[in-house]
């Protein structure tokens, strides 16, 4: 496809190996696979999961569910703490499809429901196994008997089971550290499990982030996983140590717009406004927003010495470059990026492509 | 207005009072005020600017463009580097509108030429007046002829002057600071209007940074100013030194989900998809993501003690906090938001609205 502006581009093929890796894994360890869509927030990416088999789906808000209600999908956790000011949507939801909500508080519970549920919904009880952002401490069992007394005073509460995020895997910078944290997330899991099984035999332990659930193998201690950035992976889960190079399937086709040898600098339309700012810290200190890549006529490759972008402002991206790099480039040339984060770079741009020209729509952002 | 999900509250007259000191500081040096546009990228919040009779704009894109110019805007400036592979776009606003294209390389206005302009375009070419991102350096004459020459070569290109961005007054912290980069800039365009007026006698210096412009006061060496950011301003422009608490128009209104007293953290719902991920930078090298004030029910109040924003992921805002403010939250309240770079704020979450309800509706980002 022609090129004109900043445009990010995704490799199906990569893409769809990603998908199925990910749902022979969950096949393997007979558990659910349930996969956050955060990342590419597309009703056509959902149904090339739907073609592996995939009925469930995780979302980060309730607008979010809303969206993949809308193309079929008709059981959906939304794996962010409830938030009662919702009601209104939540009941919309919960009356056409089967909504798992995420529960951290009894307070939000009591105030969901005394705000007015209508209709059935299904709680999960996160639990924070160790990444400290948002949960119940597994010890505090306090909290989760105030939190199952609220869900046992409705009849529209139905209890599932226990959630976390291991969000400190992506502190890791090697696939043995990544290991270790899905150990202990394991950990956690099992002894919630044997604490509250013999009440709720049913119970359903869910774990899910992208690091753990490509590096390890065993899930034998839960029953269903929710990844979600593996869909397409980023330059940070390679630095993470959680794919290849190969694994990652979207670039950011950014037209140069000005080479500055003195300074070994090229400036690309490519800002954070597209890329958005996370940055991914080398082991030097330095942040790098981007890496760049050539781009082929049916992909893109990563030469051998492989040029960084330095920073990003609103529109502008700034490549680090020899005077080589630089001479190699001119103003009109198109270059690849990989991006730092690939959830965050689809939010922002609202939109991308196939490598062949196919656009990828995703979820109005208002 | 009732809040049901994070929501970017902006204050009208705030908003107002911040384009007519700007409006008013222009007609008192009797320059040309183009504000720049890509801060707020909203047709209602354009047409305020043309209430104080402003008929000239700045964007940062030639889409931002089309966006404006079918409001009527018919005197625009594209403050970023040409891109000749958006030729097509070129020519189709260039036919309808005054089209103002900034040219950092011979080649690149060469290449435009080449790849077939075909309506009149009106040139600037940007010099680096310290900030060390894009344009010419200042003393690099033979790049300046290259270009002059390029211009000279089609008679649909109409070279108009010199334009820069003082980026570097982001970096400052004092208000002396800032009009120290602000008299170094000055000193810059003086020296270029200098060296070329004798052949270019309606010369246009223009530059435009929200930092000098709002500090400086004397604009005797430029004819155009283009700043952006102050329609809002934001708590990086506070830490610059550029505006007062009182002078940021706008807020993050967010759902409070989860207390954690034991570990001092208030955490709402408001993350990178929201405000985007740009930092400001502490004393003690910290970064902080948002400073929280008090909603009232006719603006907002910045306690005596603020708390900040210390952390986001996608969807989640972590807030540092003392025992007594956990305390004084609970699920499902609803807290204000400054955000750090209202720009980028704006931009990724798609949307605000006035504090008496009404949706100002942005440009689509697709």
């Amino acid at each position: 496809m022609q090129i004109v502006r900043p445009t990010l581009l995704l490799d199906e093929q990569r893409c769809r190996t990603n998908i199925r890796r990910m749902a022979e894994k969950a096949r393997r360890n007979n558990i659910i696979f349930r996969p956050h869509f955060k990342t590419h927030q597309s009703h056509t990416v959902g149904r090339w999961f739907r073609e592996e088999g995939v009925t469930a789906c995780t979302v980060s808000s309730v607008q979010m569910a809303a969206y993949f209600a809308e193309d079929g999908w008709e059981d959906i956790t939304v794996a962010f703490p409830l938030n009662y000011l919702e009601v209104d949507e939540i009941n919309r939801l919960a009356s056409r499809i089967r909504l798992n909500l995420c529960i951290v508080s009894a307070e939000a519970l009591e105030g969901l429901i005394k705000a007015g549920l209508k209709h059935k919904m299904y709680a999960y009880i996160e639990v924070d196994g160790g990444y400290h952002r948002t949960g119940v401490e597994p010890n505090d069992a306090a909290t989760i008997e105030a939190i199952l007394t609220a869900v046992a005073s409705s009849p529209l509460v139905e209890f599932k089971g226990f959630l976390t995020h291991a969000g400190q895997s992506y502190a890791c910078r090697r696939g043995i550290d990544i290991l270790t944290v899905h150990q202990q997330t394991m950990q956690v899991m099992k002894k919630m499990a044997t604490r509250y099984r013999s009440r709720f035999p049913d119970l359903i332990m869910s774990v899910g982030d992208t690091p753990t659930c490509s590096a390890a193998s065993d899930f034998s201690d839960v029953q269903e996983i929710r990844p979600g950035n593996f869909v397409f992976y980023d330059i940070m889960q390679r630095a993470i140590g959680a794919c290849t190079d190969d694994n990652i399937a979207v670039v950011m086709a950014c037209p140069v717009v000005a080479v500055y040898p003195s300074r070994g600098e090229i400036v690309v339309h490519g800002g954070g406004v597209h890329f958005s700012k996370d940055a991914l810290k080398q082991e030097d200190g330095s942040v790098i927003y981007g890496r760049v890549v050539t781009l082929t006529p049916t992909s893109w490759q990563l030469p051998a010495t492989s040029m960084v972008v330095k920073s990003l402002s609103q529109e502008h991206g700034v490549i680090q470059a020899t005077a080589e790099q630089c001479a190699s480039v001119k103003p009109g040339d198109v270059i690849g990026v990989l991006p730092v984060h690939s959830c965050m770079t689809a939010d922002v741009i609202g939109e991308y492509y196939t490598l062949t020209g196919e656009c990828i729509v995703m979820m109005p952002k208002v």
